[in-house]
């Protein structure tokens, strides 16, 4: 097991990562000790890992509330939020009641801002079971659930008391969830640490195999890249927009298509080609290096292209992401493997052409 | 006009509270410009000042979004939140816009937690439109809504930029709930300041009378007052508790009777009487200073003794109360007038002898 420390002041917290930690007793025992803990999973998860995670809690003295949701975006929804916290309250859960979310991203954003307005505030712990949830929903704070008009439009930044990231739970991930979660590791290599994805060009086999060892040091690295940013940014002002590299485009997919028909990891690894073809228009990025974005990202088994969707429509659905400034789209671009750049005075032209250029169109006709 | 400050760090902010300021542009410019404003109001508040404050906002360059919601305790519900932050979606609200609650504590409760909500959280203005909002919800950041299971129990802190208290919008509040609001005014001075409560003996006629000098006065003294004990407090560990004086027993007297047939100020000025007698059976407040709570409290023309309830089931309503650590009862008590105590310790038949001296039955009896 490796662990880090997220810095964050008054709501500093550890991430713990490593194979078959979920049940470790040792790690909830100082957070839960004669605490009510309220268990939010759903019927995919539970199964495989509720009775393990129940058997811990019960060791360290807590008294346990078992709390199912729908599985999948859209249990993100005011309903299920209601169902949990009404749960919470049937179980007479106080204000030092402790909320576990047991599960993926959804999990963890429902969880978390239930435990976010649980009678104003109530602690949660976060044991994230796919990698997409280790390596990104578990450093930031951000939780919240879905409105009719939007994603995440509704929800709140808080901290969780502890991260417990087994990545003996991605054994029995989907191999296209565990190849979506890469695409969030890939692109923490490529804003802010060129050596990372150094490392990653030289492992991927042994991630895509499932190798533990190789998975904790992805998990590790990822969360220690995100938490150096996160520290320095927590509301999400400046610094922490380069996260959001590859996303932008990413998001204009998912919306385009439908939410669901793409993961959003692979959504963001067609976004982040785009983005690299995109910062060779824009400069300085060289094509060498948007070589090696493409190519790792095919070797992670993620598309290299986005869907047939004309560039204009990229564009529609770009300008009305919450992350654009009056009306105006701000991209996340590189400047180099390992440092990116926020940019607003893009050409349009050079949007399309990085779109068009990464486009089924083209591919055909190549 | 008069100005105080609650000092919360990073989030502190100014209240200002005078007669007529509700439309003074210059209080919002320096908070407002080039910013959206979405102003969250009700079909009562609304025709009589709604014009006002969208002038004042207009002539600070804010582009305005009116949000009108039902009026009244049960507006309190997803249902209502969904609508203001569909609103504010469709009204293309980024994170840089700004809520407006103005109206009373429900609108201040919904618009808050609105704002605590939206894309993770923007930025609120208060402008309190009744007594109670003016000298309760301004002060502490609380922000919420009821859940079928229980009242406030869904909500989040969260301060605001800015509290703009105008007096002169009580002129406009029927009686019933201006003496509601006493019963916090009085609450403030009963917990926290022996020369206010004095000074709340000798203008009580002008307070009810409307004059706007004594409004300002009381309302800029209970904020300082409440101030103090959130910026030592703000996430109400231990010192802010001592402002539930009273609502322990209020809260079993709203729920008892069904929330509304009681206004919650009225519920608070029974219990703080039957808190004031418990605290004279604890020890060690004195008999002629529960004489000057029963008799302040009645001059406010609120209740002195509570509804036909058997001690049973307030001792039943009180166990269930939020603010009840494992089970345990916590009262607040008066050491003196100007000084409380958080006690857990007190003997439940002291409890149901303060309840029965103020009972309809005592007072039939004697």
């Amino acid at each position: 097991m490796q662990s880090l420390r997220v810095a964050l002041g008054a709501q500093a917290y550890p991430i713990h990562v490593g194979a078959g930690i979920l049940g470790d007793a040792a790690l909830y025992a100082p957070l839960l000790e004669g605490r009510r803990a309220a268990i939010v999973s759903n019927a995919v998860v539970a199964p495989l890992y509720l009775e393990r995670l129940r058997s811990a809690l019960a060791a360290c003295g807590a008294s346990v509330v078992e709390i199912l949701v729908e599985d999948g975006e859209q249990a993100k929804r005011w309903e299920t939020l209601d169902a949990i916290i009404g749960a919470m309250l049937e179980a007479r859960c106080d204000r030092r009641s402790v909320v576990i979310a047991l599960g993926g991203g959804v999990i963890g954003d429902l969880a978390g801002f239930a435990a976010a307005i649980y009678q104003r505030g109530v602690a949660f712990i976060q044991v994230p079971t796919t990698l997409l949830a280790q390596v990104d929903s578990s450093v930031g704070g951000k939780t919240g659930i879905n409105h009719a008009l939007g994603k995440n439009m509704i929800g709140a930044f808080h901290q969780p008391l502890a991260v417990i990231a087994d990545v003996g739970a991605l054994a029995t991930l989907p191999p296209r969830e565990l190849r979506a979660g890469l695409a969030e590791v890939i692109k923490h290599g490529l804003v802010l640490d060129a050596a990372f994805f150094e490392w990653l060009e030289a492992h991927m086999e042994r991630l895509l195999g499932g190798d533990p060892q190789a998975l904790t040091h992805a998990v590790v690295r990822s969360c220690e890249l995100k938490a150096q940013v996160v520290a320095a940014d927590e509301r999400e002002a400046g610094l922490r927009a380069l996260l959001n590299f590859g996303h932008t485009f990413g998001h204009a997919i998912e919306v385009g298509m439908g939410y669901g028909s793409w993961l959003h990891g692979e959504a963001v690894a067609a976004g982040m080609v785009m983005a690299a073809e995109l910062s060779a228009r824009a400069g300085p990025l060289d094509a060498s290096a948007v070589a090696r974005v493409r190519a790792l990202v095919a070797r992670a088994g993620l598309p290299v292209e986005g869907p047939d969707l004309a560039a204009a429509r990229y564009l529609e659905l770009m300008t009305v992401d919450k992350k654009a400034t009056a009306g105006r789209i701000r991209f996340v671009t590189l400047e180099a493997i390992g440092r990116a750049a926020l940019r607003d005075d893009l050409d349009p032209a050079a949007v399309r052409a990085a779109i068009a250029c990464c486009s089924p169109a083209r591919a055909a006709a190549q």
